[in-house]
């Protein structure tokens, strides 16, 4: 499934804008450290064409603000404060997983150490940080910057904490589907939400309006994470970058197998405990899981769960006043959450 | 030398308006590793009377409102701030140096791994930024809030591009003592300086005012590093909480051994990169390195840096218009950095 539209249209201006926000400086390491976790650049400092991400956060603020009627490059501070936030916990979560490759890379730490990659995640939070203030700039309201700050503040706090507890499930031997579900609230939900959040605060001065993008992208991003779920597990390895059932291979307690876990037989739970509680699993073990999760219809309740998710986000925008295209795109951002394959 | 009287002035309060940036909240773990670095808890989550830290940061930031003529209280959320952002660095710090002890206590990663204390050290940063925000409560203006978030934002990146450098001196066989001096202009004058200039701020709107502020507290920085350093090499063990010689044994590139190894003759300098080229030094390496330094009179050398440096920050502050309390407080800090023993 491709990209709905809406991803393009603001790829290059946002491309430009959040290069504004990292400037060459000195030291040159911590830099390129950044650039090359972006995507601008190989581990030899040389240029690429495009970033790796798919910049949802970003697109889906600066969505936001234009369907409320504001101009979109209003909110490009904001929105590039979501990328910078968002990368900042995603360096932070490689060296923390141990992780030694994402999207098709080697991941900051596993090239220049932990230390210095701890100093990179760091920077991008910061500088995040810096380009929020720049809503200034561009005639945002002072008072209204400042709530800005608190939403991008708030939501990156509560995505720690959902760091905090996604940590702490390794240590656990289970974890129920509703423990599960509100550590990706945070993790995931939080800055999902700000994003939507952040973009119409950005346009319009109507709290309750403002609070249903809020919402809504809160439930996005829940829709989001089931999804990235699901890909872990039965996502086909060429296109996510990651190895078949990449995350039973590493015993992540990812919703399939909490579900599993929930509703197995005394039997099948030993089995799927004992997996887990060992070394890496065979080939053997992960095929085990594998049909356990089949004959639970571990995707279907997945889906489901996603699709639930979506339906609700799209919900609390129906009262909301906007045109039919931002509500066409809305609803293709909605399919492609729920059908990605990447 | 006792820390000047000004410190306890404002401890109570300052305790106090902290503990309200960070009040109990879930998960249990991310809240109690913070207050345990912060010295109210022990490991067990036992409550301690009092924190760890003198609380130079947010001091000198309430000290500089106050000599402004602004009402002390109105800086508290820039103090809790700063303190917060300190301590953010400290727990990170720890971890990339790979240091067991802090204050005669266990670090945070060494008690709850690298991974939660890499959340921990984020967690204090965020919150240092919710608490800036705050400053809006106290009437002060929606733009200098903003200001003040951009102060503290720029000081919190120089801090980590200079801990990037202190990181990377690591891998280099000789620092100038040029190099050095720009790294400690970061990684500990830029909070420092950001502590003046934020008092200073929140009181008047002058801005070559507020410059000098920010200047001097540049320049305090430099002489508190530099005094750190000669503690690191000379300080007593009990009063540190370090080990004797604890820098030489850690082969830290600090000031005296930097300044030690421009100065040496061609001999002496291959002593001294034959014992920072191999692991951990035997008390025989460590007692040649202590000799070269007082060969050269490495102690007096940084001693008189310290001291230009010190003159030169209360240079800045003197064509400032402030009362002779102020003033005479600004001098017991001084001569406390220069002097100090812990």
């Amino acid at each position: 499934m491709e990209l709905p539209d809406l991803f393009a249209r603001y790829r290059t201006e946002l491309d430009e804008y959040l290069r504004s926000a990292l400037p060459q400086e000195s030291p040159a390491l911590l830099y390129r450290m950044m650039r090359y976790h972006l995507g601008w650049e190989d581990q030899q400092g040389r240029p690429l064409t495009e970033g790796a991400g798919k910049a949802l956060r970003p697109t889906l603020c600066l969505w936001a603000c234009q369907a409320m009627g504001g101009d979109w490059r209003t909110a490009l501070p904001a929105a590039a404060a979501l990328e910078l936030a968002h990368n900042f916990s995603l360096v932070h979560d490689d060296i923390q997983d141990g992780d030694k490759e994402r999207r098709h890379r080697p991941t900051v730490w596993s090239l220049w150490g932990q230390p210095q990659a701890i100093n990179a995640g760091d920077s991008l939070l910061i500088l995040g940080h810096l380009v929020m203030l720049r809503l200034e700039e561009r005639d945002v309201a002072p008072a209204k910057v400042i709530e800005a700050c608190r939403v991008l503040d708030e939501a990156c706090l509560t995505m720690i904490k959902g760091q905090c507890l996604d940590i702490g499930f390794e240590g656990e031997r289970e974890v129920s589907v509703e423990a599960y579900l509100d550590m990706i609230a945070k993790k995931t939900g939080a800055l999902l939400g700000a994003s939507l959040h952040l973009g119409a605060l950005v346009a319009v001065d109507d709290e309750p309006t403002v609070s249903r993008f809020a919402r809504c992208g809160h439930l996005l991003g829940l829709a989001f994470q089931i999804r990235d779920d699901i890909l872990g597990v039965w996502g086909a390895a060429d296109v996510t970058g990651k190895p078949v059932a990449a995350d039973i291979r590493r015993r992540k307690k990812c919703l399939p197998v909490v579900y599993a876990m929930a509703v197995a037989q005394a039997k099948e739970r030993e089995q799927l405990l004992r997996v887990y509680s060992q070394g890496t699993p065979s080939d053997e073990d992960v095929g085990t899981v594998l049909q356990l999760l089949d004959s639970h219809r571990a995707y279907d309740y997945c889906q489901q769960m996603a699709q639930e998710r979506i339906e609700q986000a799209l919900e609390e925008l129906a009262p909301v006043d906007m045109e039919s295209t931002a509500r066409n795109e809305l609803e293709a951002v909605a399919k492609f959450v729920l059908g990605r394959e990447f």
